[in-house]
Formats: structure tokens, sequence, C-alpha cells
């Protein structure tokens, strides 16, 4: 079924232990669309400047699935640039530098021919905004959102009233600390789905994932990766694994493509592709991942974890 | 098969963000036993002092699988005291005190009973102890070692050589960094290899553990505990249910009680009975733990992982 993204695609400038990339492809839009395009067709809404490099659209083509319909590119605006420096254990990282572009303006609109889309992934921008996509997408089968730290201290009572119109929340572990003021993270998760959800993913990154759903728990380690180049991106391609696989899945007449077996199983293909999405900065991995490597890395993941 | 562990019985005094537990029995040896008791017979050798509560006695006596003939009252000595404070998140804790006593004596011997014992754990103690533990068990076919942090820097040659005397190594993620210097947990894990034993286990607490085995890789996740009163004695009942499930199965003729697959299913065993220990302070969880607890958790947590 159809699938649509709306997020930032931005320039980033990434310094990580073991090398660098300057003005190199990302924004949550493009890593959660190039994952899910593994799956089936992902539509992207998202906007650009005009100095938005032509190679870089060039690389967007790559993924064929990858609908850009919906990407605007304003001539005379700036394209969103994030520049970040991550410490040496990977797992915490500093922003050296952000600058707004695009983000700055009015969001762009969801065209015409997207407005049927049933699967909808609002990917991590201010809960305004988020919330604004909704209405421009009546048929909606599934909606998932994610959020950071920075929207719920500054943005609370707009991440409320989101939270109130989407089957699903994917945040990180020390955020959903912060929304809910729980340490446990099992705690944390059902005090969110009092506030609307049906089930909320906890990413803990190295450390897998946690699904709390109305109807059961989950919990999934990471793929142990051993070549992790540039972390950018993990959560984003790990939605996108997950929702393109939940898309694909939800093809099936009848099927519910929120339980809470249809989500647990499509946390495993958010686990796999974000396990390659690592192993290089911006989407270069990606782009060379075949489908026979990922599901071979889907059936050695299943072998790992099965009891 | 028969099991053995060697390690400290201690009193312990503990502080965690919920309550707190004066003087109450503790000790990995004490922890590793009841644990390991679910699963078959256990055998502890350990030392205590005349200043040993006689209700301790009666608690160690309450698990029927643990013998005890290697428990060594000294009467004019003192036994272990320790005492530690959690940090807000429970996944941290700072020593407030340590009393030695007995531990700063000779180690405990092996009794003649005890000498054919199969399967060796050398709860964590001073590698050079350790070691002088393995020439009194000539029988032993599977010897996991557990270490910290102290003798990785106190005693790193000692540790060194009782490596090359082991099958396992059973560790924290930070303590495996810090003996091999290596970030990444799958390197410094296959760096462990290297040293000597056939498989590391990694633990994370929380966030589960890692098997690096010389034939293969696997990740768990730790069960999503709510009820989380006392982490003290996570990792070692962590360790006594993998232990007492290996040397369980290790009972069928010609099985390889260390095999990737063995000890990986073992590890299991150690996840789920872990999850009940620190659901309470001390040995009181797992002394009302019935088997059918144990097989329905064992059987949710399976549903949990299963891909």
């Amino acid at each position: 079924m159809s699938l649509i993204v709306t997020g930032t695609i931005g320039i980033d400038t990434v310094y990580t232990p073991t090398g660098h990339g300057e003005r190199i492809l990302g924004g949550s839009c493009t890593y959660f669309a190039a994952a899910a395009s593994f799956y089936g067709p992902v539509r992207m809404v998202a906007a650009v400047g005009g100095d938005f490099p032509p190679e870089f659209m060039a690389t967007l083509g790559h993924f064929r699935n990858v609908d850009v319909a919906g990407l605007e590119v304003r001539k005379g605006s700036k394209t969103f640039a994030w520049g970040g420096k991550y410490r040496d254990d990977m797992n915490s990282r500093d922003t050296l530098f952000t600058e707004l572009g695009v983000l700055a303006e009015a969001p762009p609109k969801v065209p015409a021919s997207f407005a049927d889309s049933r699967f909808v992934f609002l990917a991590n921008t201010h809960p305004g905004v988020q919330a604004g996509m909704l209405g421009q997408l009546p048929r909606r089968a599934l909606t998932v959102a994610d959020t950071m730290d920075l929207w719920i201290n500054v943005a609370k009572p707009e991440l409320l009233a989101l939270l109130k119109q989407v089957d699903g929340l994917v945040l990180n572990y020390d955020e959903a600390e912060l929304l809910t003021g729980r340490k446990n993270p099992v705690t944390a998760g059902r005090q969110i789905l009092g506030l609307g959800p049906r089930f909320v993913v906890i990413k803990k990154g190295e450390h897998g994932a946690l699904l709390v759903h109305r109807d059961g728990l989950a919990a999934l380690p990471a793929y142990p990766a051993e070549k992790v180049i540039d972390p950018t991106g993990a959560g984003d391609s790990f939605a996108g694994g997950m929702m393109g696989s939940l898309a694909a899945a939800g093809s099936a007449p009848g099927a519910d493509a929120g339980s809470f077996d249809a989500i647990r199983r499509a946390l495993v293909h958010g686990t796999v592709v974000a396990s390659f999405n690592i192993e290089a900065f911006s989407l270069d991995r990606l782009r060379t991942l075949t489908r026979a490597e990922l599901d071979a890395r889907y059936n050695e993941y299943a072998a790992m974890v099965r009891v």
C-alpha cells in the first residue's frame, strides 16, 4: 500500500572517530525513503534550496522506488545544513552547526497525486508541522511519528496534540524519559500509550529497540555490527525499514497493519536495513545494497535471536 | 552433570532509588547458586565468618539443589561485607564500603566430594585464586570465569594466564573495552577469543547480552522488566541460569556443552532467571519463584524475541 514520508533533506557534515564526510547527502526523509524503498514504493515530501547539488538528486534517483514528486526545489532558498561530531563511543554526538534554510520557511505541500497515501511517516520536525501534514492525508490508515528532545522541551502542547492523532510514536530511550519523567522504558512506554498512540517504539541505538504496544511488549537487540563508520541516519533507516515492510505486508486484504505482531515483525526489517546504513557515510552503503544481501542478513539475524 | 561454583558469600547493604536493604544475604556465589538450582544440583565453595547469621544459612538451605558441603565457616573470622548505592538509572552504582573479612584469608578448599565436578563457574574474585581452584578440579569439562575491572587493572598478568585455561569468560560491556582497548563489543569479544576462551559473554545489564563464540555471534535483549527493585546479583544469577541449564543439557551423552548453540540457548535461561532476581532485594524473589513462573516467563520471552 502507498507509503509517504515527510521530513528533512539535508547537506550534512559529519565527523566520526574514524573519518569524516563533508557536505554529504543526509536528512531524515532521505535515510527513511532510501531504506523503505527496498520493500516497495515510497513517496517523499520535503523541500530543498537552489543550492541542492544535482548529484544528490541523482543519488535519490538511484533508488527507483522513491517518488520525488513531492520534493520542492526552492530556487531562492538554501537547503537545510547540519554538522555533527560523534564521540568516541559512537553513541552520542554534538551538533556543530545548524543552518535551517528552507526549514524556516513554510512546510512543503503534499501533492495531489500523494493525497491517497495510506501509510504515513512523519519524520522528525516541529509537531505543529507534523500535524499540518495529517490534514492533507485524509485516507491515512497507519500514521507513525518520530520526535526529539527539542520538541519535547519547546513544543510539548503541540506534541501532545499530535500524539492524539497518530497510531505510533518512535523516539529515543532518553527522549521517552524526558517526555514522561519515567526512567524505566517499559513504564515510560506505557505512559505514552495513555497519551494516544497504540504503540511506541523506543530506540536504543546499538542496544536495539523496545516495542510497547497496547497488545504486548517486545524487545529486539541491534544487529551486532562490527563495521560502524557513521551512525547518522540509523534511526531514520530503521523507521524506513519498519514502515516499508509494514506497507508491503499491509497490502494483504483485511490485514491489521498496526497489530502487535505486524509491528514486531516490521522492527526486524528496520533493524536489519539500519545495520547496513551505518557501514558507510551518507547513502553510500544503501546505494550498493542488494536484496540478496538484505535477505542474507535477515536470516543471519533471525538465527541469532532464535530461542 | 555436576556443576560447581566458587565465589563470594557476603553481607550486603544496598541502597536503590526505591528502597534499601541492610545487612542482607548477598555475594556472587549466593546469587549464582540460587539461580542455578532451578535447573539441577549445584555445589558451592565459599567461606564465611563466625558472624554469618543462622537465618542466612537457613535461606541457603531453602534451595534444596544447593550443596553447601564446600561452605567453610571460620569462627574467628568475619564474613565479607559490601555496601553499595545505585544511581537513579539503576545501571550504575557506587561502592560505599568493602570489608574483605575472609576474602583476605586463604581461599576455601574444594572438598574431596566435589573434586569430580564437570561444570565449573569461577565467580568474580582475584584471577590467581580462580586459577588455584582449577588445579583442584581435574575432571572439569566446561570452565567459565567471571571477572571485573579491578582485576583487569591490578592483576592483568594473572587474568591473562587464567584466560588460557577457561572455555568461557563472562564480563560487563565496559570491562570488555577495558581489557582489550576496543570500543566495539564484537571486536572486543573477538580479541578476547584470541586470548584463549572459546566464547565470551558480554553483559549489558538492562540492554541484554552479546555472545561472541568461536563459531558465531548472538545477541539477546534483556527481559523488559518493569519491576526493578534491586539489580544486585543480576549478573551472577544470569550466569547461574546459564551454567545451570548448560549442566542440565550437558547430561546428554555426546553433547558438546560449549557449542555455540548450547551457549546461546543457555543465555536465554540466564536472562529469564535474572529478570526475577531483580524484582526484590537479596534472594527474596528467587526464594518464592516456582518452576511454573520460570517456564511461563521463558515462553513469554521466547515469543517476544521470535522473528
